[in-house]
């Protein structure tokens, strides 16, 4: 659930890992519990979080370098898990990509955890960054290999934009996660967003 | 600048045109100086409003049924205006509305009150679905008539999900003024979008 340059903190001093591995989750545990009771992220503080995991404040520091990293590795671990490529295809693996993202979407809707955190981290620019970076762009990058490798495959035109062609993959299936919360997300939506883009509207 | 339902009244003592006009133009810039100022949306009062504009009160109250409704009229006057569609083809038109979706996110980056007033709106569930409504629902419906007159006329292929395809269009510019405001927007964006969705991803 942690990520390079976020998660814990590998420097400090190392203890038995099913050990350490057990505080981390009750520290992130105990982030979410404060925040399912209503705590506003702006009253998170340090102290609160380790007296509600039941954890030295130590503890904390000695895994993240601040709280805002620490609500990143939150966000993660309440979000479905990064899906695993079946690589046959460029076109099944956009669709393992949107359907995860799809998934995400459904998960923000019915689970007040994710939405209200993600509602809130939009109101810290900082925490929206780390967020950002540490989260959103690796995603990013892993649809843009995967297009790349549809290029080199032959599978995709040579002349497309991939960052161009990227969003145009997730950007229905984020509208209607994001900015339309009422709007559909029938089971099929992944795949035919995708096979609706390979095939083109024109009528053959 | 007004929308049936949510603009100026049409029950009230009727005055001369350019009077009446001179009059809702003075409300509207306003209440644009003051959120131009700083004030946030909650603090407007119609007292206020009135008071800036040069006007009494009950003038406000003759054309507007609320602070709401004054409200969507003055985020409509700071928005570009709708494009007229060349109406040549399919293709054309959507090209014309997404360069429209394309100047309006530029706007909404480089004009503060334009920014504000939008991220104010979203924090009020009443304004955002009065905004939502009768500006964003019609410019929707103009979009999925497009498509339809395509699907009809022959220039779209007969199987697809006109919603769906709404978003498919939308989706990469939304995606990139909305969720990725650092994003590029270049000059030649709706037509590659449009293009390429036509056209279709797979190698001719």
């Amino acid at each position: 659930m942690s990520l390079a340059g976020t998660g814990p903190r590998r420097d400090g001093p190392a203890r038995g890992r099913p050990r350490s591995e057990a505080v981390e989750r009750a520290i992130v545990e105990g982030v979410m519990k404060l925040l399912e009771d209503g705590v506003p992220l702006a009253e998170l503080s340090i102290e609160r979080i380790a007296r509600t995991a039941g954890v030295g404040k130590a503890a904390i520091y000695r895994r993240w370098t601040g709280k805002e990293q620490l609500f990143v590795d939150v966000m993660r671990a309440a979000e479905p898990p990064d899906p695993e490529l079946p690589g046959t295809s460029m076109r099944d693996d956009l669709v393992v990509l949107l359907e995860s993202l799809r998934l995400r979407g459904l998960a923000g809707r019915t689970s007040a955890i994710l939405h209200n955190v993600r509602a809130q981290m939009k109101s810290s620019p900082r925490l929206w960054t780390a967020y950002h970076d540490t989260v959103i762009q690796p995603r990013r990058r892993v649809g843009l290999d995967v297009l790349r490798r549809g290029r080199d495959n032959g599978e995709l035109r040579a002349d497309v934009d991939l960052e161009l062609l990227n969003d145009m993959v997730v950007g229905p299936v984020l509208v209607r996660t994001v900015l339309r919360p009422d709007a559909e997300l029938p089971a099929d939506l992944a795949e035919r967003v995708v096979d609706t883009l390979l095939q083109g509207l024109r009528p053959s």
